[in-house]
């Protein structure tokens, strides 16, 4: 008997709570019942982003909303900085591209975080305006956390804004929008917020507000203005996926119940215990310890050891799915999520799994010591 | 007790089938398991919109599908023609105007169709080069069906593109894209696919797919490049709304089973009926005859009778939620729709529900001659 875990970093396991409001019948979008239920999920969203500002709901992929921050608040011709450190770094750059903004890319090795020293120096050297600064969380390809308040803090004065890919780490790891300062912060539906793909969100401070109404740049379905309009209205300027926003709320009453404090905690521990397990198991995590991530973390595969045929015989021939690694870490580290609908006992199951599969390739350990490791974490 | 009752263009009511594939566990999307599924939805669009041609999903409402068409068949300066008779011919214009195309308008009263010999005509006035013509299948603002097999024609040995909005059509009124040679047909998931909204379809002919290539507009997220190129991996860019791809397979599978041709039949009749019971019951059609839709049906409301009130007492007591006007037809007409999972026992129970409160709002007729009318469709 194979049953199937899902321990990847997005899409995450659906809780039956989600996958009961999913199968829920279809309802029209513009009644006074459906308006009930978006203004329930933007009041809940805004929750979980700590904030008061508008936070809008597109009916796309989290890539989706980080397209509505570039061509909402840039123009063609202007300046912004893009920081490359991984595969989701790299897609503000490309994003930037595609609008014709000119992206001034700051390079981070892999599996170490931009600083706000490292942004403020690259500002100061140059003469051209930046209008925005973009970095990215949780870099899902690394397992990295990037320290979002010392960014926010150093641009708060400034006329630059401040935009986070927070797609993986929204409701995973703490991100103070509000009181840290961060103008925009981008997510989506299938990581901290427990659902399937096709939802993505957007938050909007004042001071970006400005910049979406002095916006040269074409857009129509992720146009901002049109997205505030509708929302004037409790609605959505064209059809949203409505079961995604029904089960969207299920999703919402969860986390308030944990808390976000726990759901945070919840996360640390988890991706505690992964990384308690991995060195137990004599394996080297990818990324630098100050930069690690609680969302998801990058273990590097031992030398002799086939990385992609152990991702694969986890889930083809076990069940559990993990994450292998991508663009130049393939076959590199294999990356495990701890975020969304999973708990301690999930962990120790695709640990359990992970160990069976090391001991069956051949390499040299105690059966049973990262186990054992992550139950010491889980016990503190 | 009140039942609920989904009788709106667009969402339609999900089958239990498609319910069911809502509630199954989340899997990740690059995985073998979902690329098989991928292959099965993409080889089914193509059964239901008569191509060979490549067809494309995007997580995202129909109206990115149709921002997709405009900003990779299109540059800058490019003029193209669009047809306003309608609120959904009007989207194309706004999204010419939004990517810096010159659309030129062929306005048409509301309640008729655009015909070939009005597109012709167009095009031999003028000199500038019409790179495409945007047309609306199934004008759902005003129940009018344009002849699309005409337009085709008309432009087939011409290096104009043919682009259809089918997303209140296709799946429910016959939609030769191959045999009539459309380049590009624009779809969405929640009317004739039985789906929640949340997914955009496109076909891309072999004619429109040389323009995709030439396309000078900004575009990342919806950028067809970029979905040819993840497509020949059998992959799509971005992280596709898994749960409704895995969904469309079962709506695919029932449209299959029944087959397209006694699909189109099916809402034939449906149309039909609702247009005999209003007949019966004294009341005028909103479009012309010969441009009636078989997808849905626009009914004006008669005078002394609050049509906005008509519409919300259905749903708010009864249960039943039709459609109401939209933009300039606001309480002027009611809309019934004959598409998706609907069969003639629902269209039968909506006029009955409408007959009631015509009768509470004191309309004279007799009761029950508008049910007997559709009977005597469906008998036929």
């Amino acid at each position: 008997m194979k049953k199937n875990y899902l321990l990847t970093p997005g899409p995450t396991p659906l809780p039956p709570e989600v996958l009961e409001a999913l199968a829920k019948p279809m309802i029209h979008h513009r009644t006074p019942q459906f308006q009930a239920i978006l203004k329930e999920a933007v009041d809940g969203l805004k929750y979980v982003y700590q904030t008061k500002s508008d936070v809008y709901i597109f009916s796309s992929s989290g890539t989706g909303a980080m397209e509505a921050a570039v061509c909402n608040l840039l123009s063609p011709g202007d300046s912004a900085i893009t920081v490359e450190s991984g595969k989701f770094g790299e897609r503000w750059t490309e994003l930037c591209s595609a609008y014709g903004i000119k992206a001034e890319v700051i390079k981070v090795p892999w599996g170490k975080a931009v600083t706000a020293t490292d942004i403020k120096s690259h500002i100061a050297h140059r003469t051209s305006h930046i209008k925005a600064v973009f970095v990215t969380l949780c870099e899902t390809s690394t397992g990295v956390t990037t320290d979002i308040k010392s960014i926010a803090n150093a641009l708060k004065d400034t006329d630059t804004v401040l935009v986070v890919d927070a797609i993986s780490g929204l409701g995973v790891i703490d991100l103070k929008t509000d009181d840290w300062g961060v103008d925009v912060v981008v997510s989506g539906s299938q990581k901290g917020l427990m659902l399937p793909p096709g939802l993505g969100f957007i938050s909007v401070s004042q001071k970006a507000g400005k910049l979406v109404n002095e916006s040269k740049s074409p857009r129509y379905y992720f146009d901002l203005r049109a997205a505030k309009k509708a929302w004037e209205q409790t609605d959505t300027p064209f059809t949203t996926s409505v079961s995604l926003v029904v089960a969207l709320n299920a999703a919402l009453k969860m986390i308030k119940t944990e808390g976000l404090e726990n759901v945070f905690n919840r996360c640390k521990k988890m991706a505690e215990a992964v990384k308690a397990a991995a060195k137990a198991l004599g394996l080297k995590l990818y990324a630098e310890e100050s930069y690690a991530s609680n969302a998801i973390t990058a273990v590097c595969v031992p030398s002799g050891i086939d990385g992609e045929k152990l991702v694969k015989t986890m889930r083809d021939t076990y069940g559990i799915t993990i994450a292998g690694g991508q663009a130049e870490l393939k076959g590199k580290v294999f990356r495990v999520a701890s975020m969304g609908y999973l708990n301690e006992f999930d962990i120790i199951l695709a640990l359990s799994c992970l160990e069976k599969i090391l001991h069956q390739m051949g390499y040299a350990f105690q059966l049973g010591s990262g186990i054992k490791a992550a139950q010491e974490v889980f016990l503190k």
